[in-house]
């Protein structure tokens, strides 16, 4: 049986890395639902194009459990986040990647992702592919340069070029 | 100075495909307008996410001195071309591809891209990267087997799983 994924897309998203998951997930029949890290599900691309989602993250909150993976789509959003941290939102986006994680789930993102996973408290000792500007950041996990990672639980590409490279080995645990 | 690109994007469009060239352009400072092959701005991707476009392809058609490229996102719309190609807005793709090659501009699209640019007549003895599926059905062109192939101004990539290969070649002539 394949798995249910949700997948969080911050506002503005790269749509050239949210658009790789959501591709592979359709393609090869794997359910999913897109939740906005934003208050309404009409966000924008970082390249400007509106989409819509299917629900925002504070609906997924609480919900964890109808899902078997979490994807984590980083985007423009990601440099003003600290400054924003406290926006409900961003509040509702670090607990549940804590929940995913306290569950042991499926943590998957690229770029900035695996840097909300250490700041979520549920990656120690964790390898983690990570941007390079951020690799320092890290607090309890392990930052890496390498394109993509996969430990335990967690499978991150080093930035949205890389995901390619992840795919296929997410096919292997999603399908 | 940099180049001025339309991006034509079927209905459903393919989102990995698509977003590849928009967020690489949007990174890069290239200036673009994307146009729905369809009635109306909003379409779907593959995946099944609604997003808006700039513009149609019937308010491209007529004004391609505009623009120095042309970009063809390929989507699920294509297995159904041929008993659709009466519709208005494939007619208008058709004419816009075919202006933009007679004008001796950019042509870039992967997966079905090159056929569209045979059908067109504009790329008689060119290379092009094709679909595995699509090869022999190219007529004037040359459908070929590569990831990615460059021949004078056809810029195309075999399916969407290749278009990073062909980025960094498509960044040489449009920057």
């Amino acid at each position: 049986m394949t798995k249910k994924i949700a997948v969080l897309a911050v506002n503005p998203v790269n749509g050239a890395g949210l658009f790789q998951y959501l591709e592979l997930f359709f393609e090869n029949n794997i359910s999913y639902k897109t939740f906005a890290v934003a208050e309404t599900t009409q966000i924008k691309t970082n390249s400007g194009v509106p989409l819509q989602t299917d629900d925002v993250v504070a609906n997924l909150k609480g919900n964890e459990n109808a899902y078997d993976a979490l994807v984590f789509a980083c985007g423009n959003a990601m440099p003003t986040f600290s400054e924003n941290a406290g926006h409900s939102e961003n509040q509702d986006l670090l607990a549940v990647i804590k929940a995913f994680g306290d569950k042991g789930k499926l943590l998957i993102g690229h770029c900035v992702g695996g840097l909300l996973f250490d700041i979520a408290g549920i990656a120690e000792g964790k390898r983690l592919a990570l941007h390079p500007f951020i690799q320092s950041a890290v607090k309890s996990a392990v930052g890496t340069d390498e394109a993509f990672v996969i430990d335990g639980n967690f499978y991150t590409a080093q930035t949205e070029t890389t995901i390619h490279l992840l795919l296929p080995e997410l096919l292997k645990v999603l399908k």
